[in-house]
């Protein structure tokens, strides 16, 4: 059987919130799936993650997610501003207690001076508020898309534990 | 660089809708994104896929992709019903010209007598009306999700077969 990438690190987040008792969403453009696929693929993850928005298109990231016209025209699709609007929007829509959102170039065109191929915004939702962070990633396409849902997981990883020590 | 799966069937697909001006768009039960993810890894897969609703739980499945309370009920998630309420769903939220789905039982629980792991219903959904085939898979839930995920490329390769003689 092939190895299921990222295993140890996914089976821990969905340990902890089902411990926690809390769901997970997600709202994907860059990875195009690649993390509710990766969470999906451990038995039992229904029990924590409900769904996601892969929101490739500009008009889905505003129509499903929530996404303002005003922010995709002037900070653009990869900013912190659309990260963190697709993290809210998906925990909205999704009616999840952490949503987790990526935007970013993962090549290997539509990289420019300002937003080079590698660069990634990833979002994190919860009922304590939104933040996003600014990855810089090496590697080809998938290489960029792997890297970004392994600070996914690491995000929430850290979330979560912050939540236990309260 | 890892293989990408399905690299020669998902590029082919690609380039039909590309070269006809459709857009694609999905709604994922049990593979959980595997689809999505497989046609993101091809670059300049946005000029044709708009995105999907990973529908993983029955909630998101009903409020996402509008699927009915009785069908899920009376049919069951994995159904003909369901399978083309999810692709039609999938088709209005994201407006794309074809959207596929796919909701199955991947396992290793969840089956039934009536229903065992390896049952999976995928939907089509285009200006030519919805349909859905079932799918009797082998193999383990990895093996399950990228058989399916196999059928919906040639449910799409045949349907652009066919558009095209027109």
């Amino acid at each position: 059987m092939k190895r299921i990438l990222f295993f140890k690190e996914t089976s821990e987040v969905l340990q902890l919130m089902k411990a926690s008792g809390l769901t997970l969403g997600a709202a994907e453009s860059c990875t195009g799936g690649l993390f509710s696929q990766i969470v999906t693929s451990i038995p039992g993850a229904s029990e924590v993650f409900c769904g996601a928005v892969v929101a490739y298109s500009n008009q889905v990231k505003q129509e499903m997610l929530g996404v303002s016209a005003k922010d995709l025209r002037d900070c653009g699709a990869v900013s912190e501003e659309v990260a963190c609007a697709m993290a809210s929007g998906a925990r909205r829509a999704l009616k999840v207690d952490l949503a987790v959102s990526a935007t970013g170039v993962a090549g290997p065109s539509g990289g420019t001076a300002e937003k080079p191929v590698g660069t990634v915004w990833i979002g994190i939702a919860s009922d304590q508020g939104t933040r996003a962070v600014r990855l810089v990633l090496a590697g080809d396409r998938e290489a960029i898309r792997q890297g970004t849902v392994r600070c996914l997981l690491e995000e929430l990883s850290g979330v979560l534990g912050s939540r236990s020590v309260k």
